[in-house]
């Protein structure tokens, strides 16, 4: 195939983090290619070699101010990677132009708008598109990712904590209304262009903290799609989430607290994790007895999975392990992207966790 | 007070890190010194100093071998930092001579003999010794240490979760079996000859992992102290507790989950814990709406608390922070002994946190 | 001595890492207490402990905007913390009210004002000021500290450099024109508020980079020092100076080279270090065969120095470690003030190194 | 090409990290894989991802004991990594029977038997195949590589010392005594098996040191590529190398200092390293003005290099950044095996740097 013939890709809002692993993932995609990038304001100009000289050689398209004309006639397909707000003015015209469009942002996840309004505290502009969207949770979602035209990628901590959690909550042996989300993130995170004491080195460096206590935005993404695989949508559940900053740059690590309905050992409730996952060619389930760590996956799009019950409470601990800019991010886009395209989901992302 | 006036002091076990930070802190201490310090192994023989060049200037005691009838005749107050098992041989002989005892160690928190067999696999050598010890949580146990020849010294976990949760259960306002401690601690907990991959630089750098989960032994002492706490010793409440492993060297930070039994508001909770320790010197209470982090308790023996409530749950999150080798052990115990001796408790505790 | 006797200190630019560290070890001074404090922008009006949580209990004082003449009514004694070319607008004013200063910012530590405006790009104001400043490395100048009204606080990066060096110089064993420093500094060094990429934590984290190659300013000031040991100014020696950044938040180290006059072992070099310190209180030099290492000095006043010949070369590597903030700023800038001030010279440094 | 007519790979010594960063790279690639494995003790029968669970899912083999006559029969390509003084004994008959061998050991590096001796305090035992060992740094020794049966592939810091050094020597601008080398690696270069307080995590967390100053066996390494280079082999030049351990896991940052010969400016110096690896696909030499960092290469086979000259006192220093277990260990050695089995050079080598 030669390099015309490949799907070209934009890449909207290359400045930050999910940009450039975007970038790097498509590096070595067979079927697909940077065909342009945006950046905004003095970025725009900029070779994406030049903001993140570890891609010179690699990537050395120059950003663009967004011009919708431009990717239209450009690009087949467009991954968002903007601050909320912004996608929800340009996917609906570049849905209108042909252009398939997986959004790594937060706008099109939610399906309630009152929800997103809520949560985000911003009107939602573009109603009549998100009916169409599709959570892309491969593992959860693959069908309707294939057909769709707009995919939204989830958010980091919900990939680790809706991966961990469904199966349970599909097999109804845990106590809806019982689950704690307790998450842990690296600090690529909060963005590249996030500057301020919150990600200043010196504070961050030796720190660990929880942040957006009792009111991240991340949790009604979780319940979304805990209601969704439970299949009782009639009688919501409601989960309590507390997001942790990590003082390294790289990975979630979640740790998911739920009772359980009847008394189940750990190798039972293991079974019903890793027989849900079993064809799964990204989430590693880990037998019982061993739990997964962060490192174990940092670069890859791997979500690592592992489970104890603590029989005293008759609590159930499940513990689930990604990289925040892979499967968080950039690697599930490229995943969707894969299955809307119709190429093999694993393309690109079988590169294996840089250890240590 | 010249030198010999002062309290004289064995470091029984100066060799980890909780033998260190003891020196370090005793260093400062204008009633007390250190008078006798023990090593074993190849340790013994070495100065304080050459085991820790930190500390070259600061104390160039020599380690010698433990010596019962040499403390007894040098020492009137131990502390002992031992591996447990160790410290019930060696703790009813010392008392017998008149050595006043604070043992940093896990052989004299728990009550319950049963208990003590159970989570540490061995049997319990000085039951009645096991009797008259305190458990020493000064904001909780302050006028029995103020009488007592032998102090159990807090765990470093249990020390974070218990002055957290513990207003909460004593005024009775959160559901007993609700409550779920998660907890990240730097890696000096695990000691300083816990050589392995598990405290492998290149394998701790940039991970995170949860370990010893749903059987870490710090979880019965989190209970028994609740249990105190809540005068309801007759309808014991268990918890769940995670420890994890945090890519830094000191602190520890438990975030702590319980259901309320009423609906109450963030600044409603938060009184309840300030009111509590409003006249403690080394607990910290956040305003409603702050919460601590590591960093600011680093290297003194400060726990700074915060809350927040989660409405939409009706959970109460409660966030502690301290210094897993100060007010997690060494700290903790030099309070203890001051308490013990009649000194003013703060001596040689007041030193601000490093930051950054 | 009451508080009204103790000596009133303000510390002017207190919002900075600096300015912090100056109150965390204010705190235990018994003859000096911090009187005032200043901070600009929307930090004036802060409490100290509201800008470092860490400092909370500790030192409440609230920040105003600088105020000449209410320092002058307040306070007896001043520090500046501030960006360059602040200072020499303000230490003559308060000079002439007869408040004694230290400065630690680089105004006043180049006797050459041609220097000064060639390194830092900017004309000195306060030409006849800097002739009295005196150079506040009390190891080197301690007689004529004590006589001072002004004190330049050494750089960080000089005071371990000039340390590790200047006794080479003094007994004219090492060739004038053949050193080099290598040094590597944690990020406080870069302050509070130089919020962009170099210090994003996600850029940090894992990185290590050298910075200002062949352009540091501190370069002159090492320069000025070590013709000063030498007492050969007529034909100014020059050095190559690099600093690095290291991903921790505390503590430089310096690898110094520089080429024998003469063979010699280490041992002998070792001893023209050990005996020109022999008596020093914050300098440790360690014996033959040792070398010293950030994490032994961090959170107190030592610089450890260490050295080792390379005789296939004829090279001497002299390394010497200390905490950026307290030797390498605070600490030694207080260390002066007991100086100028007829304080016992460790006074409220004795703290030991906060280890591991 | 079906798996039976993949080159078949022996990875002898995969349980440490070079080991694991072989099979993670050969994982990639298309005309290569691991057929065997071995490991020594309580690890051998362990499968590759019990010991990595980072390569659970991408690598099962599992270790087995070494067999000569089992790896003869099986394997056409032996890659070593074993701790010096057992390539000696296992490389003669390993070339007998016909299998290229790629040693990431020391014990073929040096070609003067009594410089080995000298520096590794053992008689080395396979000298007559020490004369037909090629040294593996395929920017200045491509042809040979090509035709070797063995290789010796570079230590980690001599390949980012020589790369940087070598075309300034090759030039002959630069005084050849005038070098010293000034390193600092991650920790996973000391292995995954040297526990001890050395990479104790609580110690090297924080921390920074320099460690066998004067002594590092890396020295007579670069020494030795250096004067080939230079050509100039009667008159032998020698360094000062200095290597420090940084607190993270992986990279390696070389600042190398020399005296210019005549006065030249940065940007003819960086025109000379540039024009010297123009056409190299792994080494980025970066425009005058800017300068490589660690983060940049992470994960990637790239050395990236970077030059200032000091023109005060007429010296060039060259900063070069390499992944430590990639260029300086296993991506090398594909990058040797590709060259000597006639693949495309680069093959399964293109993985971008993982940055953040």
């Amino acid at each position: 195939m030669t390099s015309s013939q490949k799907l070209q890709v934009a890449v909207i809002g290359a400045s930050g983090y999910g940009g450039a692993e975007l970038v790097r993932l498509l590096a070595g995609h067979p079927q697909a290619e940077v065909a342009l990038a945006t950046a905004s304001g003095e970025r725009a100009g900029a070779k994406i070699s030049d903001l993140f000289p570890s891609l010179r050689g690699i990537c050395d398209v120059a950003c663009e101010e967004f011009d919708l004309e431009r990717i239209a006639s450009t690009c087949d397909f467009a991954f968002l990677a903007l601050p909320h707000g912004k996608a929800m003015e340009i996917v609906p015209p570049l849905l209108e132009r042909g252009i398939k469009v997986c959004d790594l942002g937060a706008d099109f996840r939610l399906r309630d708008v009152a929800v997103y309004q809520e949560w985000y505290k911003l009107p939602h502009s573009a109603c009549s598109t998100l009916q169409e969207a599709v959570y892309g949770l491969p593992e959860w979602n693959r069908e309707p990712i294939k057909k769709a035209r707009l995919v939204a990628n989830p958010g980091c901590y919900p990939t680790s904590a809706i991966l961990a959690l469904a199966p349970l909550v599909a097999a109804d042996i845990i106590e809806r209304d019982s689950i704690i989300v307790d998450s842990a993130s690296g600090t690529s995170g909060a963005g590249r262009s996030s500057f301020g004491l919150g990600m200043h080195h010196p504070e961050v460096s030796g720190d660990y903290k929880a942040y957006n206590v009792g009111s991240h935005r991340h949790t009604p993404e979780i319940e979304q799609a805990l209601n969704d695989a439970s299949g009782k949508t009639a009688a919501p559940l409601h989960i309590t989430f507390t997001a942790h900053l990590l003082p390294i740059a790289r990975g979630i690590l979640s740790t998911s607290y739920a009772t359980l309905r009847q008394p189940l050992d750990t190798a039972s409730v293991q079974r019903v994790i890793a027989e849900r996952y079993t064809a799964e060619p990204f989430v590693r389930v880990h037998p019982a007895g061993e739990l997964p760590q962060i490192k174990h996956i940092v670069g890859s799009n791997f979500c690592d999975i592992g489970v104890k019950v603590d029989t005293r409470t008759n609590r159930v601990i499940v513990i689930s392990a990604e990289d925040n800019l892979v499967k968080g991010a950039a690697g599930q886009a490229i995943q969707n992207m894969n299955l809307m395209c119709g190429f093999e989901e694993t393309t690109s992302l079988h590169g294996a966790p840089v250890f240590p």
